[in-house]
């Protein structure tokens, strides 16, 4: 029973922070426009890590590395405009989904986000082989939410 | 006149890495998107923690340094995007004088990148009254290079 509580407490707290979020969007369309900006630069800096990883591009640590971390502070970002109720209409390809599967939503959110820490951590640490893994798993993850959460 | 072979060294390489930069886009337009992206969310979170120095909003120190080190991050994309040959044409507001006075640009680009970082640690360290000077000089950095370099 007070586990009961103790959860209700922090889904209560949960939903009003996210309140408080969405607030930030002064319209629907700042949402929209502000999570396709955090899209058009993970996918910029994303496929120069993507260019190294196919070997049409040498690789090179520091630019790697900084790469990694631009797309690691970006993936944080996006999920608060996402969330913004109605911005599945308009110009956007976000599925309503998004809000009737909220749950998964912020699943696949949230694996991105991980996967994505995981290779800024690897590219921190080690060379060319060392990254290929986690840079595939941010892949995936990107294609796992797309498949879904995408028009 | 080893100072100047030096000097000359440091400007061939300074431009190869230039060179190198530019080829990171396919084309003008993705240019051009990949910097008003970048220029969307600066003004977005820098438009929150805007609300925070004019007291619209409470101070919350985790929340707005998180806001400034998001800017501070952003803060150091778009300038390579800036310097695309030929993107001062086309579905843009920057204006040619990226180009023609392209020191100066850099210069007030710098100058931008600093006061970011200023910013942001300057939000780690204190409460709201350390941050609105660092804040204002954000704000002053923003406006110089908007009065000369866009359109």
């Amino acid at each position: 029973m007070k586990t009961m509580a103790r959860f209700t407490v922090f889904v209560v707290v949960g939903v009003l922070l996210a309140g408080a979020a969405y607030a930030q969007f002064a319209k629907s369309e700042d949402a929209i426009q502000y999570r396709q900006s955090v899209m058009i630069l993970i996918g910029q800096h994303f496929k120069r890590m993507g260019a190294v990883v196919q070997g049409k591009t040498d690789y090179d640590q520091k630019i790697f590395g900084a790469n990694a971390e631009v797309v690691k502070t970006l993936a944080t970002l996006p999920w608060d405009a996402a969330l913004e109720p109605g911005t599945d209409k308009g110009d956007t390809t976000m599925s309503s989904a998004v809000f009737s599967k909220k749950d998964d939503f912020m699943k696949t959110a949230q694996t991105f986000e991980a996967a994505t820490a995981k290779l800024a951590e690897a590219s921190q640490a080690g060379g060319l082989d060392a990254v290929k893994g986690p840079f595939n798993d941010v892949a995936q993850s990107c294609k796992a939410c797309h498949t879904t959460f995408r028009k």
